[in-house]
């Protein structure tokens, strides 16, 4: 009998906004597994801490980020290669995944490499995007209106267009490309309408209008844009 | 002292989907508040139900699902005023929410009403489109890809031209709209690439291909499709 492996969506920081079935798998969790980014600690890890039974087995996947993908497979070939010896052994594996495991989540890495080989379950968590819009205050769609996701390092004029194409947009991925995308949403007349948001639900959580955001943008942080002239009345 | 006003999300109908800070606030409510569709149960208060104080007031908004609009508008400036009767008693109301609060929450009419006048915080929730993705084992996007969140009852040629416009797409309220959305989805030649999902989550789960999908779909339905060329590897 080979082990299950089981992707766990822990919400974007805050522990309490852990949902009851992923703190119940990792408190009783034989092995966990979680990606570090680029030699740092785990922010995944960090989230689920205080549920981590001192006795499992912990795999780290150092993810470097560089624009090559090469590396970056690389890392998750042996990540992927020491948590299918635990799954052989009939041990189940808890990978912890920051927000949600689907939602440009490097646990999709993983799903590609040993999903058709081990039984999987996926368990979703609390997106980056809606635990931004619950702190910024800025409802996202009602009714018939659309949302996009858009990944900043997205060039200026995909942008330009997928803005315009719904009333509401979040802005993955923000880190060094603020302040292309601040131009985009300024000559789109949208300023007054965007948010920055650092770090959601975290102690050093920043909410401020993007006018006001910082030149350099941090990797954990959001823009969130509304135009819907809905007021919900 | 005025009460505190809770936008609570529950997730998509698992109760074990729900967060450890909803289950907190929920457990220790004075008040509870929460919409009914249509003279029906109310789905909200079905997955928080064992949590509930049996001691805790309960305010049931009878929400009609109608096409104008005045009917639902009144029903919540009834409910917006039963639950600031409670709020200006001291007392704290933790309204419950299906999916996140501010992703086509109904709570965010009770937020447009009376976040102005009372303390207010939105706990963000799993909602149905991760949750849909995660059971019907779909990735939504990684890297550079875009994902839209488009409702069902748009019109054919703004359905068709959102869906083009990203890597993957998740189609809610799909209801009496499957036929259409059916045909445009066939027309852009991605049938083979859509899922539909039916009550994610909960016991009574349908996941099937969307050539597959019943005709006549119920409300809490949805259809994803991911064209991701990536393999993720
Ligand atoms: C690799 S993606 C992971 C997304 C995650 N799986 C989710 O479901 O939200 C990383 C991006 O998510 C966003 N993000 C994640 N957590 C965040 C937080 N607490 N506050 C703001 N943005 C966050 C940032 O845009 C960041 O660049
Ligand atoms: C009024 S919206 C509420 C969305 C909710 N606030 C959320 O965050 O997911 C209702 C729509 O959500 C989708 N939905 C909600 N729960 C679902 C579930 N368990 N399975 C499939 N679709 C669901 C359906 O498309 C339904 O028409």
């Amino acid at each position: 009998m080979t082990g299950k492996l089981y992707g766990v969506g822990l919400g974007p920081g805050d522990p309490d906004l852990m949902t009851l079935r992923s703190v119940k798998l990792i408190a009783a969790a034989e092995v966990v597994a979680y990606p570090a980014l680029a030699g740092g600690a785990s922010f995944a890890r960090s989230i689920a801490a205080e549920h981590i039974p001192a006795t499992a087995h912990e795999i780290v996947m150092d993810v470097p980020m560089t624009v090559e993908r090469g590396p970056a497979q690389a890392a998750y070939d042996a990540g992927a290669a020491k948590i299918a010896a635990q799954l052989e052994q009939g041990r189940d594996v808890v990978v912890l995944c920051e927000g949600d495991p689907f939602f440009y989540g490097s646990f999709m890495y993983l799903f590609a490499r040993l999903s058709n080989r081990f039984e999987c379950e996926v368990v979703p968590g609390v997106t980056s995007v809606t635990a931004c819009a619950a702190r910024a205050r800025m409802p996202l769609a009602a009714r018939n209106e659309r949302v996009t996701i858009l990944p900043g390092p997205l060039p200026e004029a995909e942008l330009r267009l997928r803005i315009e194409g719904a009333e509401s947009v979040a802005i993955m991925k923000v880190g060094r490309h603020l302040a292309k995308i601040r131009n985009v949403i300024s000559d789109l007349g949208l300023l007054a309408q965007a948010t920055y948001i650092e770090r959601a639900s975290l102690p050093q959580e920043v909410v401020v209008p993007l006018k006001d955001a910082p030149e350099n943008a941090p990797y954990f942080s959001m823009i969130l844009l509304t135009k819907g002239a809905d007021p919900w009345l």
